[in-house]
Formats: C-alpha cells, structure tokens, sequence
C-alpha cells in the first residue's frame, strides 16, 4: 500500500448518554491527535445511541466511506449495551469466552477490587469469534478487532482510561504496520493579543505563498490563536515545512507567545525549572483554577509552591496580609489589592515570584464602576510589583478560564 | 403535527480542528441536553472538516434521515471557512449583506473592541438571502435558519458562548412553537459505592417491571453511578414516572446520594447554605481542584471560605500550621498530616468545616507502603476529626478528579 495517500479513519461512539449530552465525548479528541500524528486522517466522526439499527446502519455508511473505522462505548455490563452481539452478528461470528479475557476480569474483581464475580460479569469475556481479541489491562472489556475487505474495524471500552490503554499499545502500533503510512508534519504556534481576522490580515500575502501540500489553519481559543501549519503526506521533502514556519514567525512576531504546541503553563514551567524559581498565587476569583492548571502538570511541585485562594476578604487580610486599610479603601477588587495579594503570598511562602488574581466572574457581584468580568492581576518579584486589568463579557465560567489565561499571560511576560 | 412522535434532530458540527483533536466538542452535549428538555431526540451527531465535498454529502444525508439539522462551526471569517457560501448555495440562495448584523459588527468592532474594522470583519454581515438571520447578540456571526420541505436546518456559530445565547434566545423557542412538542420527562439520582454490574443486578427485578414509555440508563462517571430514569413522549400519564422514581429510590437506597440531577458539591453547596455554614479547604495532591469545583457554582461566597493549596511541606507548616514532628514523623502523605490540615484550614480561617486532602497523584512519587494513587482525605469540625484513604489506579488527572469526587462524597457524609 502507498504511503502517499492518508489512510481515512472514522471515528464511532456509541451511547445514549452521548445523545442526551450527559456526556462530553473527550475520546474522539484524544484519539484523532493521536491518530493523526501517527499519519492517519479523520474523516468523520459519529455518536449515535444504544440502538440496534442505528448502530447497524453507521457501520455500513462509515465502511463505504474509510478505511478504518473505530468504535468506542457500548461494552459495558449492563442491559442497554448492545454492540459486541451486533458486531458478532454484522462480522458473520459467534460470541464465545475468551480464556485470557475472563482470567482478567476474575483477577480485576478478586485481586484489585476485592467484590465477589457475579455471572455479569463473566459476560465481560465473551468476544466474536472472528476477532482478535485486544486485551484490556486497565478493566475488564476486553477489545476487538475485525477486518473485512481489507478494512479494518476496531471496537474499544468508552472508559477513557481504557479506551487510551488499547490505543497505545496496540491499535496505533497495529495500523501504522498494516497501512504503512509515514506520520504528518505539524508547526504549531501560539499568539495572544491579536483577532482572528487580524492575523489573518497580516497573513494574508504568507498564506498565497504557501506550496501545495502545507496548508495553515487557525485555531482560537479564550482570546488567544493558535497556528498550526501541516505538511501532508503528499509533501515530498517534509523539510520545507521548516521554511515557512520560520516565515510565520517573523510575520506574527509582535504577537508570538510560544512557537511549539504546548500550553502556556507548560511554556512558564519550562521557564522556572530552566531557571531554578518558584512561584505561589494568590487566587480570588480564578477560586483554584490556575493552581489546578500548574498541579497538573507532573513534576509541579519543583516550581510551584503553592497557593492561597482567598475567596473571603478574611482570607485576603489574616493569611495574605493585605492591609484592612487597602481592602476598605480599594475594594477587593482594586488594582491595590491585588499588588498587595502578589506581595503578601511571595512573602508569606518564600517564593521568587507572586501572581495574585482578584475580579468580578458574575452573574452578580458588580459596583459601582465594575462591572462584571472586571479583574485585576498583580505581579510581584524582588525586584517589582506590577498589575493589569481586564474587562471580560461572558458567562461565569468562561469568565474565570478567561481569566486564568489572560494572568497566564501576563506572569509569562512579568518573569520573561 | 403530531405531539407524540418525537422529532429528530442531527447535529452537524464542521472544522478541522475537531478532526485533528485540536478542540473537545463541549457544544454537542450542551446542545443535545437542551433539546432533550425540551421534548426533541437527538439521533446522530456528526463531525466533519472544512471540505465542501464533506459538508455538502454530509447535509444531504442527515437531511434524509431527521426533521431537524442543526450545524455549528465554519462562520468564521478567516479563509478556511467555506459553510456560508455552501450554505447559500444548497439552498439555491445568494449572499447579501444584512443590515442588523452589519450595525452589529460595526458596534462590536468599534464600542466593544475598541479596534479599526477591515473588510474582512464586515463579511461577516453576509448572509443568504433566502435565510431567516438570526442576530447574534455575543459576536459578529449572525446564525441562519433555513426551511426546506419542511424540514428546518439551522447554521450557528461555533464559538460555545455564541451558539448557546441564540440556542436560548431564538432556536429552541422556535423549533418547539413549529413543531409543538411536549418536554419528555427525566428522574434522575446519584449512587456512589456500587459498581455499574452489581447495580444492574441490584435492579434486574426493577427494570422488568418497567412499563412501556419508561426507560432506565446507567451512566457511570468516576466511581459513582447516575441512573436515569426517562418517560418519553408515548407515555399518556406523565406523573407515572414519580412511581417508578420512588421504587428505584427504596430499591438503592442503601448507595444514594443524591436524588436530583445535580453535581455532589451543588448538593453539599445546598446543605452549607441552608444550615448557614461555611467551609474551607486545604488541597495538597488535588492542587486546587476541589476549590475551582465549587467557585464555579455562583453564589459560592456564601459559603466557602477559601483554601491554601499547600503543594510544599513548608506551606503545610507555615499557613496550615501542622507541626514539623508530624510532617517528619508520619510524611506528607498520611492520616495524621491530613488531620492535622483539616484542623489547620478550620482554625486559621474560622470555617465550620475543614476538609483537607493528600496523597500521590503520579506517576512519580511513591514511597514504601505508599504507591502512586494512594489518598489520604481529612475532615475537621467543632465536634470531630476524621479522615479516609483511597487507592487510585489510574494517570494524574483523573487520579485528582477522582480523588475530588471521593473527598467531596466523604465532606457530605461526614456534615450530614
């Protein structure tokens, strides 16, 4: 098989929960990432729920249009799981006890959950005969593979976890051998402080001079852009994508953040362990979101001290040390208090630099002169204290990502 | 139109970014449980990328199979969004500028942004002229609702805040005047403690006694289960439901935490306001996590004190006050150090509860006797001090989401 034209892979989940949106579907992000670095294209992606027809009928429509095509969801234990006797049925088969398959889920109840084995369970191990049965060593259903014209199904646990396990360890390395496919090339970049449609201004003369086979795409998210050019498979020298990489960044270089695909916590965690410092916040209204950001991350404990959300004016006085006179005469919310907040927690944790958060994420809580998604951000090293503000129009949450973000931001370009 | 059949909907969402994982769909599942509610079923959602060949096969076959096709994404104005021109043309159309989203764009560029207004931006106001526009009161893409055959195609914007404001506002008002459905009807109720299968046992005689019209669904989420219990439109008495309700209640009454659809701290957010208590909390391995929970619920300063995130064994000393001998004597992972935080959070901040977690989030970091995903949960009150451990299995995100879930599951127990 060519190496030159991408495999197409279809991504399926099954489950009603996914129609009545209980449930957000990471998987499918996670796994066209995955996928795609490994050279595969997405073609499509489809939920669709608990139903015998719908589920019989997707695969017909997914086969006719891709080469693979990938199912997760739909094998749990209980009554409205329906796929593994559908695919016995649709693949010609018979269910039958797979021997290693039920060894794991005897060992999964006995040894690690400690809860005794009813019959149910069992019924984890029964696979279509005409599979290749995957094991799964992070639960209990087991995955499986079919072909069938020389297209490949495979059908997975919905449990992420699990559902990444299988990938990992056997789905991705299995169809790279099979299709002998060569991984596509990305550069991605990050700006923040400029438009969609202003960047794409400014890109406008770049953009008409890329070749074929590289194709730039934009990519916003809270305020900021992130772009991201790729190489096809179809480029024969996946060096020249270096070559207009490198013109991109000149041309958005007044608003360059970051020039890999990483976020801009991992971007300021490279900065501060590359440099031996630590770092503390002192969250008001971001309420623990950017210490959860920074905790994350594995290996966080050797910059990042820890924090103090100080969602009472209390909290803000007793364990940051801010002035009662600052908090009665400024407000919470004030760029003087959020100076304090920056000051009190480098201090009160001995780190090299604070960054304080301190704002308005609504619905209500506005006074006079500021309104909700008001926030200020403060800064502090030895060697300065400094602040921002911003003014945000969203909804709470959106408010506090924004926000986080935007602080992010400003912490990079303080210790930069 | 008849109110007993319910009318089906396909969400199309379009741009490459979904099928290179770049983005999680949050607005699918959003959107479905909106429809849901209001009486619509949702039967099959579909991701494509920017194509025009995709996204012109994709309408055709979604129209084939459902009433209703709602597409977000693509109405950007940068280059790689072609969906308004294809939109237009399907519908044998031509775009023309409309006035009310021009004022808008001008007024959003010039008030709002504060930033000179280019061509590009005004494109934006176009639309086809044989749509109905939808203004969009958050951003400068006005959404599209399409008639054909009586079926009803509506284009949104993909922006999540953008798309929900005209959901709320304009479309779901307007699907359900023209299609006169009734709102299907849900029971929903927590358990935590008992396992997806032995649940499913537990209910083998409850779910056989079903009538037709009722459905009950398992959804498992972090070690708890939510069970769901649906009458759909075909129901003639509604109120049957509550029937049910009340027999699935006393059936797991000894696993329930909670009987409404609400999260486990929206449920202890509950308790905590109507008792006039407060709260504090001092997050070691979860890293912010449990306080970002319940600051995102608005209203949270009623009740929530504030935390310290004590990543570092110096700020577990220094702000939490726990004595260096039991840091040193037992480690920062252990019962008597989470007491000891719990303890110090309540004293230091004059909160009625104290909760305190720590424990080893991976993959590094595990000592002898003291793997990776070992947890230590503490409880502080007037009255008592107590605490828990738990073993997590899994990578560091969702040891911390677990371990979250499980320490908010034992503050709720340990207050009721």
């Amino acid at each position: 098989m060519s190496n030159k034209v991408p495999k197409t892979v279809s991504i399926i989940t099954i489950g009603d929960e996914l129609l009545i949106g209980q449930t957000i579907d990471t998987n499918s992000a996670w796994m066209a990432q995955e996928l795609n670095k490994a050279g595969f294209s997405i073609n499509r992606r489809v939920a669709i729920g608990d139903s015998w027809d719908d589920i019989w009928n997707c695969l017909q429509e997914e086969e006719e249009k891709n080469d693979i095509v990938l199912i997760t969801g739909g094998l749990g234990p209980t009554s409205d799981d329906i796929t593994k006797p559908l695919l016995s049925n649709y693949f010609g088969g018979k269910l039958i006890v797979d021997d290693a398959a039920k060894e794991n889920v005897i060992e999964i109840f006995t040894k690690k959950l400690n809860r005794p084995l009813i019959e149910r369970n069992l019924k984890q191990a029964e696979v279509p005969d005409v599979c290749t049965v995957i094991q799964n060593k992070r639960g209990t259903a087991p995955g499986m593979w079919f072909e069938k014209d020389n297209k490949i199904f495979v059908s997975m646990p919905g449990v992420p976890f699990e559902m990444k396990g299988m990938m990992a360890d056997y789905v991705i390395p299995a169809l790279t051998k099979k299709f002998e496919v060569s991984p596509v090339e990305h550069r991605t970049l990050l700006t923040a402080g400029i438009g969609e449609s202003f960047l794409a201004e400014l890109l406008n003369d770049f953009e008409a001079s890329l070749i074929n086979g590289i194709k730039l795409a934009y990519l916003p998210n809270y305020g900021m852009v992130r772009l991201r050019l790729t190489a096809t498979q179809t480029l024969e020298n996946k060096n020249e994508i270096d070559f207009y990489f490198d013109q991109l960044k000149k041309t958005v270089k007044d608003h360059l953040v970051i020039d890999r695909d990483i976020s801009l916590q991992e971007a300021i965690a490279e900065t501060l362990k590359s440099e031996g410092k630590t770092l503390a916040i002192a969250e008001s209204c971001t309420g623990g979101y950017i210490s959860h950001l920074f905790t994350l991350l594995p290996g966080s404990s050797s910059f990042f001290l820890g924090s103090v959300v100080s969602y009472s004016n209390n909290l803000k006085s007793g364990l940051l040390g801010v002035p009662e006179t600052t908090l009665n005469g400024f407000g919470a919310v004030s760029i003087e208090t959020v100076n304090k907040m920056a000051e009190g927690i480098r201090e009160k944790t001995g780190a090299d630099y604070g960054l304080a958060t301190s704002g308005i994420m609504g619905p209500t809580g506005e006074t006079p002169g500021k309104p909700v998604g008001f926030v200020c951000v403060g800064f502090s090293s030895k060697e300065k204290t400094e602040n921002t503000t911003f003014q945000f129009r969203f909804d709470r949450k959106r408010n506090i990502e924004l926000t986080a973000v935007h602080a992010l931001n400003f912490l990079r370009k303080s210790i930069g």
